[in-house]
């Protein structure tokens, strides 16, 4: 039997890590680079767990770094398919930085990083459809269309002009 | 004395790096992840020979992943400072994969990172201005502008309306 | 002010890790070491969640390991302080691993690390008491006294016969 | 022609290792999960000498960690296997931590692992008997029935009514 | 169709990277052996350029290390193949290091490495002839043949009395 | 006061490492830049325990890769200082590597390097005279000084007609 549906919180994942020194730069800044890695290990995790398949990344949408973590933080990274496209998902990351010692903790970074399923001959697999539940699940799921159509129109491969969910985000007014 | 200007030609940057094995997922494709990691990376090495200041990574723009890089692939990035704005810098990063036994290269990725250079107490620093020389360099230039509009959209730190660049680019019959 | 008692669910600690091949031994199981140096980190978190202090490994006990798991496995780390004694606190941790195409899901690993609070000094610290909320979490509270026992009489700072409560459990007829 | 027995020097194994900055938390101490890590892959070459197969580890006893090793110091890990059951071994690991510019050395901890011994097809192999030599070898010999006791009791497989080696040590006096 | 020669250039290697936390001592100089392995990976990268097959390290000339990298330091690793030998490989490695906030760059050190190609079975292959183009090219494939006669001496498979081009050189004067 | 000789006993360093995948190239051989990182780690673990200072490499000489060594094996790398001069140390390293299952172990590389012994703030710090005593030490003792000769010729630091060990040995005649 194959499951064509599953719930948004069946792909929920948490990680957390302890920042180490190879991760930081000469002021004992993280690097962005490496929060980028785990962001993609949390995200892929929790793609697999929705679809039931390995997956691999196909594009990672703007992400910015507004604060600086430090050595010796701790990252929690939480990931959760937000909507599933045939044979892809796209999964919202959200990251909090904490240090412990000083009781600060702040929320860092968002992203949506999206993932195809493959099977074991490295072909697109089918995935199940994603069925949000809570109002925030449900609100991702909705404007999950028009980050797809950012997503394409980015990569060329859609012309603004048929990107009708986002043409109505830039100029409302139309 | 301080430099003001600097030829985008001196932050270029190039590194090769062979995919390992732990760079990769259980079909022995490189993760995305792991490649935006390197990318970083590169594109923080180019931004740092512009600027001669430590820097930090601001922001990563959309990036897509179309074919999938093997173990052992040698994988080549390119970096290069596309233009400079205050404290910050726009990097384009091009990446190509290459199996040497059977001959094949293609390119594989392009992204655009953005930093901010910081001084030795972590504030952000000035930065010289950048000249573009070649025909490509002086297109980058010239379209950092409607790139970083974007990304303040994205960011929620602009007004849809206000990015009349990118306004331009994306709904050019409006 | 000073923070004198926490509830258990503050500490509580979820890390989830992609097995790669740098973890693995020739026939592609997870190293055990790997693991515990994984079940080291996510313990060391929740004990440093509790405490607001930094934190140093004091002991391990006793950990079987009795399940292959594979390269590219999914593992999922919890772990929560199960009591605070003056400067040290107890951690269960407990590890589940999945293969995720197939769809299996089994518990690998149980574990008590015990860590120490250390101020900016490096000194021990004092730490809040825990609070116990749940069933569970009063069942470990409770259990905690005799598994210090054990560790004491282990590590030779206790004579065996003054280990009143864990000679009661394992020899409950004398 | 099958080995039936070895001599338990022919299991032993010296590791030397430098503490990178990767080993250590914030304060520069060596994590104890990277140390349980490193005492794992010396302890499983011993057991790998003795059985000439593939290992995997089966549990590790209580280890206590007393002494912070630091950045920089060099360590020091020795390993032997102490008796061989059927297709598992018990290895002894010593540890010693140098601080060599001040010239401190300490024994920093000692531990007991165990391990399986694995086949082509990672069925449990038969392993060689071990033949103790010295007064040492032979102490450890006999009190190794006494710990598989206890990590038997500990993982459930054993009454604890049952451990006649362990009940003579916590009750002497019985 | 099997290429016969290619220009030395078709070889040419950079690479780029920061001297991240853990290739340091505790003096915050970058390790002699990490810079060792990055110097093999960037000549092993040029090696299997030139040949198009999978290479392994046959030696390595001797290296001194006259200048103290720092972290947080960019070294730059430039690789280029001198000469081919049937199956084998010599390759000229360079490196430089730079410290960007303080504009300071040195050459750090260079060395030969030498490589044969390996096919599908493991077996050496063939490798292309190299053409040298530059001045600089034709030098060192001119004096490729007396460091060839020094590498077999050292190793022990030529008597210095036969190596002719090496006495010419050591002892121009005889 | 000040230890002026020590034995090259003391100095004696014993490394034992499993190779992972990490350490290998696509057909699952150890990579010998690896192996040489290896190398200079337990080089300088042995050059720190005869000078009891930080030290840094100064040189390797030729090394040359005749055995493939694969991934699962293990390594054994020994290391002695063979003599010291003022500041300097030449140290000989000896690698083994051996497939346990087979049992096949043979002697894969020798090699030497040499380190200066560094004081609290980075100036070359004096190191004891070594002491040979066996057979073996005394040769290498007295043959270090053609070696010296011969790297110093090398680094262009000694004219060859003023190597006088070193003549001796190419033209045993003269």
């Amino acid at each position: 039997m194959h499951i064509t549906s599953k719930p948004a919180s069946e792909s929920h994942t948490i990680m957390n890590e302890l920042v180490l020194p190879n991760d930081t730069n000469p002021l004992h800044n993280l690097m962005g680079g490496r929060l980028l890695h785990l962001m993609d290990i949390a995200a892929a995790i929790s793609a697999q767990k929705h679809s039931n398949h390995i997956v691999v990344t196909a594009s990672v949408d703007n992400v910015s770094f507004k604060h600086a973590v430090k050595l010796g933080d701790v990252i929690t990274i939480t990931a959760k398919v937000t909507r599933a496209f045939h044979t892809s998902m796209e999964v919202k990351i959200e990251v909090w930085s904490e240090n412990i010692p000083s009781g600060s903790k702040i929320k860092s970074n968002e992203a949506y990083y999206t993932f195809v399923a493959l099977d074991d001959e490295g072909k697109p697999a089918l995935v199940p459809e994603l069925i949000p539940e809570t109002e925030e699940e449900k609100h991702l799921y909705d404007s999950a269309w028009s980050r797809r159509e950012q997503r394409l129109i980015l990569a060329g491969k859609m012309k603004p002009e048929d990107a009708t969910h986002l043409k109505a985000i830039f100029f409302p007014e139309l």
